[in-house]
Protein backbone atom coordinates (compact mmCIF):
# COMPACT_ATOMS: atom_id res chain seq x y z
CA UNK A 1 0.00 0.00 0.00
CA UNK A 2 1.52 3.60 -1.05
CA UNK A 3 1.61 6.45 1.33
CA UNK A 4 -1.54 7.87 -1.23
CA UNK A 5 -3.31 5.08 -0.70
CA UNK A 6 -2.77 5.07 2.89
CA UNK A 7 -4.24 8.80 3.16
CA UNK A 8 -7.11 7.99 0.79
CA UNK A 9 -8.47 5.48 3.00
CA UNK A 10 -7.95 7.67 6.41
CA UNK A 11 -10.09 10.20 4.86
CA UNK A 12 -12.67 7.70 3.30
CA UNK A 13 -13.25 6.06 6.41
CA UNK A 14 -12.55 9.26 8.79
CA UNK A 15 -10.01 7.07 10.92
CA UNK A 16 -6.89 6.40 11.57
CA UNK A 17 -6.95 3.71 13.88
CA UNK A 18 -4.98 0.79 13.29
CA UNK A 19 -6.27 -2.44 15.63
CA UNK A 20 -3.74 -4.80 17.24
CA UNK A 21 -4.44 -8.54 16.99
CA UNK A 22 -2.52 -9.71 19.97
CA UNK A 23 -4.62 -12.59 20.12
CA UNK A 24 -3.99 -14.37 23.27
CA UNK A 25 -5.43 -18.27 23.63
CA UNK A 26 -5.76 -17.45 27.21
CA UNK A 27 -8.19 -14.47 27.16
CA UNK A 28 -10.52 -15.07 23.82
CA UNK A 29 -13.91 -16.26 25.06
CA UNK A 30 -14.49 -19.57 26.16
CA UNK A 31 -17.36 -20.53 23.39
CA UNK A 32 -14.80 -20.77 20.79
CA UNK A 33 -11.83 -23.08 21.94
CA UNK A 34 -13.59 -25.74 21.24
CA UNK A 35 -13.52 -24.92 17.24
CA UNK A 36 -11.12 -26.02 14.84
CA UNK A 37 -8.36 -23.22 15.14
CA UNK A 38 -9.90 -20.55 17.93
CA UNK A 39 -7.01 -18.12 17.63
CA UNK A 40 -8.16 -17.36 13.96
CA UNK A 41 -11.57 -17.81 14.39
CA UNK A 42 -11.49 -15.39 16.88
CA UNK A 43 -9.59 -12.63 14.57
CA UNK A 44 -11.75 -12.95 11.74
CA UNK A 45 -14.59 -12.16 14.00
CA UNK A 46 -13.09 -9.08 15.63
CA UNK A 47 -11.41 -7.89 11.76
CA UNK A 48 -15.21 -8.37 10.22
CA UNK A 49 -16.51 -6.38 13.56
CA UNK A 50 -14.23 -3.61 13.30
CA UNK A 51 -12.81 -3.25 9.64
CA UNK A 52 -15.60 0.06 9.02
CA UNK A 53 -13.92 1.65 11.54
CA UNK A 54 -10.02 1.03 11.07
CA UNK A 55 -7.39 1.48 8.45
CA UNK A 56 -4.77 -1.32 9.92
CA UNK A 57 -4.44 -4.10 11.37
CA UNK A 58 -1.34 -4.93 13.73
CA UNK A 59 -0.99 -8.67 14.54
CA UNK A 60 2.22 -8.84 17.36
CA UNK A 61 4.24 -12.04 16.66
CA UNK A 62 4.58 -12.73 20.20
CA UNK A 63 1.65 -13.91 20.53
CA UNK A 64 1.58 -16.15 17.44
CA UNK A 65 5.06 -17.76 17.42
CA UNK A 66 3.94 -18.47 21.06
CA UNK A 67 1.90 -21.50 19.69
CA UNK A 68 4.80 -22.57 18.01
CA UNK A 69 4.18 -23.90 14.50
CA UNK A 70 0.31 -23.53 15.12
CA UNK A 71 0.83 -19.71 15.86
CA UNK A 72 2.34 -19.59 12.89
CA UNK A 73 -0.52 -20.77 10.70
CA UNK A 74 -2.91 -19.42 12.98
CA UNK A 75 -0.82 -15.77 11.98
CA UNK A 76 -0.26 -16.84 8.00
CA UNK A 77 -4.17 -17.34 7.74
CA UNK A 78 -4.68 -13.87 9.68
CA UNK A 79 -2.73 -12.19 7.04
CA UNK A 80 -4.56 -13.71 3.90
CA UNK A 81 -7.90 -13.69 5.69
CA UNK A 82 -7.65 -9.68 6.00
CA UNK A 83 -5.78 -9.06 2.22
CA UNK A 84 -8.84 -11.62 0.80
CA UNK A 85 -11.83 -9.46 2.61
CA UNK A 86 -10.49 -6.63 3.33
CA UNK A 87 -7.98 -5.65 1.07
CA UNK A 88 -7.75 -2.06 1.53
CA UNK A 89 -6.64 -2.14 5.51
CA UNK A 90 -2.91 -2.08 5.61
CA UNK A 91 -1.33 -5.30 7.61
CA UNK A 92 1.60 -4.65 9.97
CA UNK A 93 3.35 -7.09 11.23
CA UNK A 94 5.09 -6.03 14.66
CA UNK A 95 7.96 -8.10 15.18
CA UNK A 96 10.71 -5.88 15.78
CA UNK A 97 13.04 -7.71 13.91
CA UNK A 98 16.70 -6.04 12.73
CA UNK A 99 19.74 -8.32 12.25
CA UNK A 100 23.28 -8.25 10.29
CA UNK A 101 22.36 -7.24 6.58
CA UNK A 102 22.07 -10.68 5.37
CA UNK A 103 19.69 -11.98 7.94
CA UNK A 104 18.05 -8.76 7.46
CA UNK A 105 17.25 -9.73 4.50
CA UNK A 106 16.34 -13.55 5.08
CA UNK A 107 13.86 -11.65 7.42
CA UNK A 108 11.97 -9.24 4.70
CA UNK A 109 11.74 -11.38 2.15
CA UNK A 110 9.98 -14.23 5.00
CA UNK A 111 7.71 -11.28 6.09
CA UNK A 112 7.25 -9.40 2.55
CA UNK A 113 7.04 -11.92 0.27
CA UNK A 114 6.09 -15.38 2.22
CA UNK A 115 3.71 -13.97 4.52
CA UNK A 116 2.76 -10.66 2.54
CA UNK A 117 2.47 -8.03 5.27
CA UNK A 118 2.84 -4.85 4.33
CA UNK A 119 4.77 -3.23 6.81
CA UNK A 120 7.31 -4.61 9.67
CA UNK A 121 8.04 -3.34 12.86
CA UNK A 122 12.09 -3.01 12.80
CA UNK A 123 14.77 -2.13 16.24
CA UNK A 124 17.24 0.29 15.23
CA UNK A 125 20.03 -0.49 17.35
CA UNK A 126 22.52 -2.40 15.02
CA UNK A 127 22.34 0.57 12.43
CA UNK A 128 21.95 0.78 8.84
CA UNK A 129 22.81 -2.68 7.08
CA UNK A 130 19.89 -3.95 10.05
CA UNK A 131 17.37 -1.69 8.37
CA UNK A 132 18.07 -1.03 4.36
CA UNK A 133 17.24 -4.92 3.31
CA UNK A 134 13.72 -4.13 4.68
CA UNK A 135 13.24 -1.27 2.32
CA UNK A 136 13.93 -2.42 -1.31
CA UNK A 137 10.00 -3.22 -1.56
CA UNK A 138 7.73 -1.61 -3.79
CA UNK A 139 4.88 -0.41 -1.58
CA UNK A 140 6.43 -2.45 1.89
CA UNK A 141 7.05 -0.23 4.55
CA UNK A 142 9.16 -0.34 7.49
CA UNK A 143 8.40 0.72 11.08
CA UNK A 144 11.49 1.99 12.59
CA UNK A 145 11.24 2.05 16.60
CA UNK A 146 11.93 5.55 17.65
CA UNK A 147 10.29 6.39 20.81
CA UNK A 148 8.64 3.65 22.37
CA UNK A 149 5.24 3.59 25.16
CA UNK A 150 6.70 1.88 27.49
CA UNK A 151 9.12 2.62 30.96
CA UNK A 152 12.01 0.82 29.38
CA UNK A 153 12.48 3.60 26.46
CA UNK A 154 13.50 6.20 29.17
CA UNK A 155 16.57 4.08 29.46
CA UNK A 156 18.34 4.44 25.97
CA UNK A 157 16.09 6.36 23.95
CA UNK A 158 16.60 9.57 25.71
CA UNK A 159 20.25 9.33 26.12
CA UNK A 160 22.05 12.82 24.72
CA UNK A 161 24.89 13.25 22.76
CA UNK A 162 27.06 15.99 23.50
CA UNK A 163 25.09 18.78 21.44
CA UNK A 164 21.86 17.85 23.19
CA UNK A 165 20.83 15.59 20.56
CA UNK A 166 18.41 12.35 21.93
CA UNK A 167 18.78 9.06 20.76
CA UNK A 168 15.45 8.68 19.32
CA UNK A 169 16.04 11.96 17.57
CA UNK A 170 19.60 10.39 15.77
CA UNK A 171 17.22 7.18 14.99
CA UNK A 172 14.82 9.39 13.34
CA UNK A 173 17.81 12.00 11.25
CA UNK A 174 20.13 8.94 10.29
CA UNK A 175 17.38 6.53 9.09
CA UNK A 176 15.94 9.47 6.83
CA UNK A 177 18.71 9.03 5.29
CA UNK A 178 17.75 5.23 4.44
CA UNK A 179 13.89 5.66 3.23
CA UNK A 180 11.54 8.12 2.77
CA UNK A 181 8.48 9.30 3.87
CA UNK A 182 6.61 7.00 1.21
CA UNK A 183 8.62 3.59 2.61
CA UNK A 184 9.16 4.56 6.47
CA UNK A 185 7.37 4.92 9.65
CA UNK A 186 8.22 5.44 13.01
CA UNK A 187 7.14 3.97 16.27
CA UNK A 188 6.54 7.01 18.93
CA UNK A 189 4.59 5.99 22.33
CA UNK A 190 1.21 7.76 22.76
CA UNK A 191 2.74 8.11 26.50
CA UNK A 192 5.38 10.48 24.84
CA UNK A 193 3.11 13.64 25.22
CA UNK A 194 4.66 16.75 24.03
CA UNK A 195 7.64 15.08 22.49
CA UNK A 196 5.66 14.36 19.92
CA UNK A 197 6.61 18.00 18.84
CA UNK A 198 10.11 17.15 19.15
CA UNK A 199 9.29 14.32 16.58
CA UNK A 200 7.54 16.63 14.37
CA UNK A 201 10.45 19.12 14.07
CA UNK A 202 12.53 16.45 12.52
CA UNK A 203 10.15 14.42 10.76
CA UNK A 204 7.34 16.83 9.73
CA UNK A 205 5.82 14.02 6.96
CA UNK A 206 7.02 10.76 8.37
CA UNK A 207 3.38 8.50 9.50
CA UNK A 208 3.70 7.80 13.12
CA UNK A 209 2.58 3.76 14.38
CA UNK A 210 1.42 4.90 17.67
CA UNK A 211 0.64 2.17 20.54
CA UNK A 212 -0.01 3.24 23.87
CA UNK A 213 -3.45 4.51 23.83
CA UNK A 214 -5.54 2.92 26.34
CA UNK A 215 -4.64 0.05 28.64
CA UNK A 216 -0.62 1.63 28.98
CA UNK A 217 -2.58 5.55 29.69
CA UNK A 218 -1.66 7.61 26.02
CA UNK A 219 -4.46 10.02 25.71
CA UNK A 220 -5.46 10.17 21.50
CA UNK A 221 -6.09 14.23 21.84
CA UNK A 222 -2.42 14.54 22.78
CA UNK A 223 -1.27 12.38 20.36
CA UNK A 224 -3.31 14.73 17.74
CA UNK A 225 -1.96 17.93 19.08
CA UNK A 226 1.01 17.51 18.99
CA UNK A 227 1.42 14.53 16.16
CA UNK A 228 -1.15 15.47 14.18
CA UNK A 229 -0.11 16.81 10.55
CA UNK A 230 -2.01 17.89 7.47
CA UNK A 231 -2.29 14.36 6.14
CA UNK A 232 -3.07 13.14 9.19
CA UNK A 233 0.07 11.28 9.74
CA UNK A 234 -1.13 8.76 12.11
CA UNK A 235 -2.01 5.33 12.83
CA UNK A 236 -2.74 5.08 16.58
CA UNK A 237 -3.15 1.23 17.53
CA UNK A 238 -5.45 0.22 20.30
CA UNK A 239 -5.19 -4.05 20.94
CA UNK A 240 -6.37 -5.18 24.51
CA UNK A 241 -8.62 -2.32 24.68
CA UNK A 242 -10.77 -3.21 22.06
CA UNK A 243 -10.08 -6.85 21.33
CA UNK A 244 -10.67 -8.23 25.02
CA UNK A 245 -13.22 -5.46 25.93
CA UNK A 246 -15.40 -8.20 26.36
CA UNK A 247 -15.04 -11.92 26.55
CA UNK A 248 -18.89 -13.36 26.21
CA UNK A 249 -20.14 -14.35 23.21
CA UNK A 250 -20.87 -11.27 22.52
CA UNK A 251 -17.46 -9.71 21.73
CA UNK A 252 -16.93 -9.09 17.91
CA UNK A 253 -19.88 -6.67 18.57
CA UNK A 254 -18.54 -4.92 21.69
CA UNK A 255 -15.31 -5.05 20.08
CA UNK A 256 -16.77 -3.17 17.27
CA UNK A 257 -18.27 -0.39 19.31
CA UNK A 258 -15.44 0.12 21.38
CA UNK A 259 -13.62 0.65 17.57
CA UNK A 260 -16.46 3.01 16.72
CA UNK A 261 -15.81 5.11 19.77
CA UNK A 262 -12.43 5.94 18.60
CA UNK A 263 -12.83 5.98 15.02
CA UNK A 264 -15.91 8.90 16.59
CA UNK A 265 -13.22 10.49 18.44
CA UNK A 266 -10.86 10.33 15.52
CA UNK A 267 -13.50 12.01 12.91
CA UNK A 268 -13.49 14.98 15.06
CA UNK A 269 -9.50 15.07 15.27
CA UNK A 270 -9.78 15.19 11.24
CA UNK A 271 -12.36 17.64 11.12
CA UNK A 272 -9.82 19.71 12.19
CA UNK A 273 -7.32 19.83 9.45
CA UNK A 274 -9.76 19.12 6.76
CA UNK A 275 -12.87 20.41 7.83
CA UNK B 1 22.98 -24.28 32.05
CA UNK B 2 24.82 -22.50 34.61
CA UNK B 3 27.80 -20.72 34.47
CA UNK B 4 30.35 -22.59 36.34
CA UNK B 5 29.12 -25.83 34.29
CA UNK B 6 29.78 -23.60 31.24
CA UNK B 7 33.17 -23.11 31.93
CA UNK B 8 33.40 -26.77 33.33
CA UNK B 9 32.65 -27.84 29.49
CA UNK B 10 35.07 -24.75 28.18
CA UNK B 11 38.38 -26.43 29.86
CA UNK B 12 36.82 -30.03 29.80
CA UNK B 13 36.65 -29.47 25.98
CA UNK B 14 39.67 -26.68 25.09
CA UNK B 15 37.17 -24.70 23.09
CA UNK B 16 34.70 -22.14 23.29
CA UNK B 17 33.27 -22.17 19.70
CA UNK B 18 29.88 -21.81 19.26
CA UNK B 19 28.67 -22.82 15.86
CA UNK B 20 25.90 -20.87 14.00
CA UNK B 21 23.42 -22.74 12.68
CA UNK B 22 22.48 -20.29 9.97
CA UNK B 23 21.13 -22.81 7.92
CA UNK B 24 20.15 -22.11 4.51
CA UNK B 25 18.11 -24.50 2.17
CA UNK B 26 20.23 -22.73 -1.12
CA UNK B 27 23.23 -23.27 0.58
CA UNK B 28 23.22 -27.27 1.58
CA UNK B 29 24.48 -30.11 -0.37
CA UNK B 30 22.36 -30.77 -3.55
CA UNK B 31 21.96 -35.08 -2.13
CA UNK B 32 19.99 -33.97 1.11
CA UNK B 33 17.67 -32.14 -1.09
CA UNK B 34 15.77 -35.05 -1.61
CA UNK B 35 15.21 -36.32 1.90
CA UNK B 36 12.50 -35.81 3.89
CA UNK B 37 13.59 -32.56 6.15
CA UNK B 38 16.80 -31.21 4.62
CA UNK B 39 17.09 -28.52 6.98
CA UNK B 40 17.41 -31.20 9.66
CA UNK B 41 18.93 -33.94 8.43
CA UNK B 42 22.13 -31.19 7.43
CA UNK B 43 21.57 -29.76 11.22
CA UNK B 44 22.29 -33.11 12.42
CA UNK B 45 25.12 -34.21 10.45
CA UNK B 46 26.76 -30.61 11.20
CA UNK B 47 25.83 -31.04 14.94
CA UNK B 48 27.67 -34.83 15.48
CA UNK B 49 30.22 -33.56 13.58
CA UNK B 50 31.19 -30.74 15.00
CA UNK B 51 29.90 -31.48 19.05
CA UNK B 52 33.45 -33.04 19.74
CA UNK B 53 35.13 -29.12 19.07
CA UNK B 54 32.48 -26.49 20.54
CA UNK B 55 30.51 -26.14 23.75
CA UNK B 56 27.09 -24.54 22.00
CA UNK B 57 25.17 -24.41 19.15
CA UNK B 58 23.18 -20.76 17.95
CA UNK B 59 20.42 -21.40 15.49
CA UNK B 60 19.68 -17.68 13.76
CA UNK B 61 15.77 -17.76 13.69
CA UNK B 62 15.76 -15.38 10.80
CA UNK B 63 16.77 -19.00 8.46
CA UNK B 64 13.87 -21.21 10.05
CA UNK B 65 11.34 -18.32 9.95
CA UNK B 66 11.76 -18.20 6.59
CA UNK B 67 10.42 -21.10 5.57
CA UNK B 68 7.29 -20.52 7.00
CA UNK B 69 5.45 -23.39 9.31
CA UNK B 70 8.38 -26.17 8.17
CA UNK B 71 11.08 -24.06 9.09
CA UNK B 72 9.98 -23.92 12.41
CA UNK B 73 9.59 -27.14 12.76
CA UNK B 74 12.98 -27.78 11.59
CA UNK B 75 14.25 -25.58 14.58
CA UNK B 76 12.38 -27.34 17.29
CA UNK B 77 13.37 -30.64 15.91
CA UNK B 78 17.18 -29.09 15.53
CA UNK B 79 17.00 -27.85 19.74
CA UNK B 80 15.33 -30.89 20.17
CA UNK B 81 18.49 -33.12 18.64
CA UNK B 82 20.87 -30.93 20.85
CA UNK B 83 19.40 -31.70 24.15
CA UNK B 84 18.95 -35.52 23.31
CA UNK B 85 22.38 -36.14 21.78
CA UNK B 86 24.57 -33.79 23.22
CA UNK B 87 22.99 -32.38 26.62
CA UNK B 88 25.85 -30.74 27.51
CA UNK B 89 26.11 -28.08 24.76
CA UNK B 90 24.53 -24.82 25.24
CA UNK B 91 21.75 -23.26 23.08
CA UNK B 92 21.24 -19.70 21.78
CA UNK B 93 18.16 -18.73 20.03
CA UNK B 94 19.68 -15.92 18.01
CA UNK B 95 16.27 -14.12 17.54
CA UNK B 96 17.38 -10.76 18.71
CA UNK B 97 13.36 -10.01 20.51
CA UNK B 98 12.67 -7.21 22.83
CA UNK B 99 9.19 -5.78 23.23
CA UNK B 100 6.94 -4.41 25.96
CA UNK B 101 7.23 -6.13 29.37
CA UNK B 102 3.92 -8.04 28.35
CA UNK B 103 5.15 -8.92 25.15
CA UNK B 104 8.66 -10.33 25.74
CA UNK B 105 7.65 -12.23 28.99
CA UNK B 106 5.31 -13.97 25.97
CA UNK B 107 9.01 -14.33 24.07
CA UNK B 108 10.59 -15.85 26.88
CA UNK B 109 7.97 -18.63 27.55
CA UNK B 110 7.79 -19.53 23.73
CA UNK B 111 11.73 -19.37 23.91
CA UNK B 112 12.33 -20.79 27.42
CA UNK B 113 9.41 -22.81 27.89
CA UNK B 114 7.94 -23.83 24.33
CA UNK B 115 11.85 -24.54 22.64
CA UNK B 116 13.63 -24.91 25.80
CA UNK B 117 16.74 -23.36 24.84
CA UNK B 118 19.28 -22.28 27.15
CA UNK B 119 19.65 -18.73 26.02
CA UNK B 120 18.01 -16.19 23.77
CA UNK B 121 19.76 -12.82 22.15
CA UNK B 122 18.05 -9.49 22.91
CA UNK B 123 18.27 -6.10 21.69
CA UNK B 124 18.43 -3.71 24.50
CA UNK B 125 16.87 -0.30 22.58
CA UNK B 126 13.46 -0.88 24.59
CA UNK B 127 15.26 -0.78 28.09
CA UNK B 128 14.60 -2.66 31.32
CA UNK B 129 10.93 -3.98 30.86
CA UNK B 130 11.74 -5.60 27.62
CA UNK B 131 14.75 -7.18 28.77
CA UNK B 132 13.58 -8.24 32.23
CA UNK B 133 11.13 -10.78 31.60
CA UNK B 134 13.73 -13.08 29.89
CA UNK B 135 16.11 -13.04 33.32
CA UNK B 136 13.15 -14.85 35.31
CA UNK B 137 14.28 -18.46 33.95
CA UNK B 138 17.15 -20.65 36.00
CA UNK B 139 19.79 -21.84 34.18
CA UNK B 140 18.71 -19.49 31.06
CA UNK B 141 20.44 -16.70 30.01
CA UNK B 142 19.47 -13.32 27.57
CA UNK B 143 22.52 -12.35 25.56
CA UNK B 144 21.97 -9.07 25.06
CA UNK B 145 22.86 -7.04 22.16
CA UNK B 146 26.03 -4.44 23.18
CA UNK B 147 28.53 -3.71 20.19
CA UNK B 148 27.37 -5.71 17.13
CA UNK B 149 29.99 -6.76 14.31
CA UNK B 150 28.29 -5.37 11.12
CA UNK B 151 28.92 -2.03 10.15
CA UNK B 152 25.76 -0.28 10.93
CA UNK B 153 26.99 -0.86 14.71
CA UNK B 154 28.42 2.62 14.19
CA UNK B 155 25.46 4.30 13.58
CA UNK B 156 23.92 4.37 17.16
CA UNK B 157 26.11 2.27 19.55
CA UNK B 158 29.09 4.55 19.64
CA UNK B 159 27.00 7.44 20.57
CA UNK B 160 28.69 9.98 22.75
CA UNK B 161 26.73 11.32 25.68
CA UNK B 162 27.58 14.36 27.91
CA UNK B 163 30.46 12.75 29.34
CA UNK B 164 32.14 10.76 26.40
CA UNK B 165 29.91 7.57 27.96
CA UNK B 166 28.88 5.62 24.45
CA UNK B 167 25.62 3.97 23.94
CA UNK B 168 27.11 0.52 24.31
CA UNK B 169 28.62 1.30 27.59
CA UNK B 170 25.41 2.47 28.88
CA UNK B 171 23.98 -0.54 28.02
CA UNK B 172 26.45 -2.51 29.79
CA UNK B 173 26.16 -0.18 33.07
CA UNK B 174 22.36 -0.17 33.17
CA UNK B 175 21.75 -4.19 32.01
CA UNK B 176 24.44 -5.19 34.87
CA UNK B 177 21.84 -3.70 37.58
CA UNK B 178 19.00 -6.31 35.79
CA UNK B 179 21.17 -9.39 35.83
CA UNK B 180 24.29 -10.55 36.90
CA UNK B 181 27.33 -12.57 35.11
CA UNK B 182 25.14 -15.53 35.88
CA UNK B 183 21.83 -14.99 33.41
CA UNK B 184 23.21 -12.48 31.44
CA UNK B 185 25.86 -12.18 28.58
CA UNK B 186 26.62 -9.78 25.58
CA UNK B 187 27.30 -9.44 22.02
CA UNK B 188 30.39 -7.92 21.46
CA UNK B 189 31.43 -8.57 17.61
CA UNK B 190 34.68 -9.97 16.58
CA UNK B 191 35.67 -6.94 14.56
CA UNK B 192 35.76 -4.57 17.24
CA UNK B 193 39.11 -5.25 18.33
CA UNK B 194 40.74 -3.39 21.21
CA UNK B 195 36.83 -2.26 22.14
CA UNK B 196 36.90 -5.44 24.14
CA UNK B 197 39.21 -3.96 26.59
CA UNK B 198 36.53 -1.12 26.94
CA UNK B 199 33.86 -3.69 27.83
CA UNK B 200 35.98 -5.49 29.78
CA UNK B 201 36.57 -2.42 32.60
CA UNK B 202 32.77 -2.40 32.46
CA UNK B 203 32.01 -6.13 32.32
CA UNK B 204 35.03 -8.24 33.69
CA UNK B 205 33.32 -11.35 34.47
CA UNK B 206 30.27 -11.47 31.77
CA UNK B 207 30.58 -13.89 28.84
CA UNK B 208 30.50 -12.56 25.17
CA UNK B 209 29.27 -14.02 22.45
CA UNK B 210 31.55 -13.38 19.67
CA UNK B 211 30.27 -13.50 16.01
CA UNK B 212 31.92 -11.92 13.34
CA UNK B 213 35.25 -13.92 13.30
CA UNK B 214 36.22 -15.37 9.66
CA UNK B 215 33.21 -14.38 6.73
CA UNK B 216 33.19 -10.96 8.89
CA UNK B 217 36.54 -10.99 9.38
CA UNK B 218 37.29 -10.27 12.47
CA UNK B 219 40.27 -12.37 14.50
CA UNK B 220 40.55 -14.84 17.23
CA UNK B 221 43.64 -13.78 18.40
CA UNK B 222 42.98 -10.74 18.62
CA UNK B 223 39.50 -10.82 20.85
CA UNK B 224 41.35 -13.36 23.02
CA UNK B 225 44.18 -10.66 23.59
CA UNK B 226 41.69 -8.20 24.57
CA UNK B 227 38.33 -10.05 25.43
CA UNK B 228 39.61 -12.92 27.64
CA UNK B 229 39.16 -13.32 31.19
CA UNK B 230 40.37 -16.10 33.46
CA UNK B 231 37.27 -17.91 33.29
CA UNK B 232 37.97 -17.44 29.40
CA UNK B 233 34.35 -15.49 29.18
CA UNK B 234 33.92 -15.69 25.79
CA UNK B 235 31.75 -17.99 23.21
CA UNK B 236 33.12 -16.87 19.89
CA UNK B 237 30.70 -17.91 17.26
CA UNK B 238 31.45 -19.12 13.40
CA UNK B 239 28.51 -20.11 11.27
CA UNK B 240 29.56 -19.89 7.35
CA UNK B 241 33.35 -20.49 7.38
CA UNK B 242 31.86 -23.86 9.42
CA UNK B 243 29.10 -25.38 8.50
CA UNK B 244 29.38 -23.97 4.20
CA UNK B 245 33.12 -25.34 4.41
CA UNK B 246 32.13 -27.75 1.87
CA UNK B 247 28.67 -28.34 0.00
CA UNK B 248 29.70 -31.88 -1.37
CA UNK B 249 28.91 -35.45 0.05
CA UNK B 250 31.83 -34.85 2.37
CA UNK B 251 30.35 -31.22 3.94
CA UNK B 252 30.15 -32.93 7.74
CA UNK B 253 34.06 -34.19 7.92
CA UNK B 254 34.85 -30.48 6.32
CA UNK B 255 32.94 -28.75 8.89
CA UNK B 256 34.65 -31.19 11.45
CA UNK B 257 37.80 -30.41 10.38
CA UNK B 258 37.52 -26.43 10.63
CA UNK B 259 35.63 -26.79 13.62
CA UNK B 260 38.41 -28.77 15.00
CA UNK B 261 40.84 -26.30 13.38
CA UNK B 262 39.31 -23.56 15.29
CA UNK B 263 39.25 -25.48 18.35
CA UNK B 264 43.00 -25.85 18.14
CA UNK B 265 43.60 -22.28 18.14
CA UNK B 266 41.48 -22.03 21.34
CA UNK B 267 43.33 -24.43 23.23
CA UNK B 268 46.03 -22.75 22.50
CA UNK B 269 44.55 -19.57 23.71
CA UNK B 270 43.27 -21.17 26.71
CA UNK B 271 46.62 -22.49 27.47
CA UNK B 272 48.03 -18.47 28.20
CA UNK B 273 45.25 -18.56 31.35
CA UNK B 274 45.34 -21.89 32.67
CA UNK B 275 48.81 -23.58 31.64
Amino acid sequence: MTREQLIEQIFAKKSFLCVGLDTDAKKIPAHLLDLHDPIVEFNKAIIDATAPYCVAYKPNLAFYEAHGTHGMIAFKKTVEYIREKHPNHLIIADAKRGDIGNTSKMYARTFFEEYDVDSLTVAPYMGEDSVTPFLGYDGKWVVLLALTSNKGSQDFQLMKDENGERLFEKVLKTSMQWGTAENMMYVVGATQGRMFEDIRRIAPRHFLLVPGVGAQGGSLAEVCQYGMTSDCGLLVNSSRAIIYASCDEDFASIAAEKAKEMQQEMEVELKRIKG
